[in-house]
């Protein structure tokens, strides 16, 4: 059997107890490190918590070679952990199908995601959100803008936006780079984002949430990855009490 | 200190670690019974598992009586428990800016929630899906349509919609009844949904997911609550032979 877990937020307690009781009871632990990581513990930590060995899996290992991980989940109680709660993207779609093409059972075992966490942390509520989008790291020769027109549409609708910000081998893109490459963006579509909100390490004992211009976050540190953002629409008045009272908001 | 914990999807062993270890070292634990409630598990089952009593909050005691509540947060440690992610709908965002206002810390321990989990049981991803809406039970004089409006946007923008099913005064929104209700609206509006995943008791051990059209589905018995509706936009390819493979997509 193969059971996705998701492992929460930040830290090694960030599981659920029921993964936590499933991996205890796997006979093959297996960590995806390839897509993102729980900043705050290693695997080692996690080896120790868990009081087994995890082996950890790059991305060939799991798109090109996953002979060897499903050998183990044909065989026995194969778990594969992974930051924040499994398959909300499609990175991982593709290795339960194959699970499934080779009579595997699977299942799914939920962890707490940014998704979620992002409106606790801002207040601003989920059904107002649209479309997600993502911020890459600026290349030679590619510059896309695609990030900025789905703020814009959103904001169009009024709605919030949450923008995820790259991580490339072990770089994590920081909320005021985040800033500073929409900025750009949106100097060259002529569009005026008023707005920002930075969240740093959700999950975290420490989060760090702020609101405000572009110019006043662009100046502010909001200390170690992973750090994510909020463009907001219209703020419905306690939206804007919240971010007042918990972020900082003038 | 006043600690907004997320228990997540459905039973006692669904929260983490963390918000676990809070709970047992509170000196207070209140229960949030009113927006929605974990079908898997009962006040009483949580009490042993916390070894410790839980106090069952109705929407008075938060909203308008929550004096007692923020005395306990005064005075000493003291949790707050809802299904799923904290806030993620602001119905609990007054209570921690009443906290703040009356200087008393506050926290959030994130849980799994439905918003991110139905990524996972649809194989659908995260950044193509659109504004959520939900279907209220209907009302002698009040018919809304605007759940479809909601949904024929997205699907326009070929985003998916995530739709929350009513719960009032211990009345859970069948995936069936949901689906009925917007085939009625899409009549009144001549569109047409041409398919829907219909989820049922998302983080237990059996999950039920199923795709098809509205005929498929409504002759469907999904079991006992909570159950959500998708209504995908446009399907990449990944995405559709992931319904195919495990919610019965012909």
């Amino acid at each position: 059997m193969l059971t996705f877990i998701g492992l929460g937020l930040y830290d090694k307690n960030d599981i659920s107890e029921k993964g936590l009781s499933f991996i205890r009871s796997a006979d093959h632990v297996f960590l995806e490190g390839y897509t993102s990581r729980l900043m705050g513990t290693t695997r080692e930590e996690l080896e120790a918590f868990y009081q087994k060995p995890v082996r950890l899996l790059m991305r060939a290992d799991v798109e090109q070679h996953p002979g060897e991980l499903l050998d183990c989940a044909a065989r026995g109680n194969t778990v594969f952990l992974c930051a924040g709660d499994p398959m909300v993207s499609t990175t991982h779609a593709d290795l339960r199908i194959r699970a499934a093409d080779r009579g595997i059972p699977t299942a799914i075992i939920h962890g707490s995601s940014v998704v979620s966490a992002v409106c606790g942390l801002s207040g601003l509520q989920n059904y107002r959100f649209g479309k997600s989008c993502s911020v890459p790291f600026p290349q030679a020769h590619w510059s896309p803008t695609s990030p900025l027109d789905v703020i814009a549409e959103n904001r169009a609708l009024r709605l919030h936006t949450l923008v995820y910000l790259d991580i490339q081998d072990g770089r994590y893109m920081t909320a005021n780079e985040g800033i500073g490459l929409l900025e750009g963006m949106a100097r060259k579509k002529q569009v005026t984002i008023p707005l920002y909100i930075g969240i740093a390490r959700a999950g975290s004992d420490a989060p760090v949430v702020r609101a405000g211009t572009a110019d006043a976050l662009c100046s502010m540190d909001f200390g170690p990855p992973l750090h994510v953002l909020v463009v907001p629409g219209e703020l419905h008045d306690m939206e804007r009490q919240y971010l007042e009272r918990f972020a900082g908001l003038c």
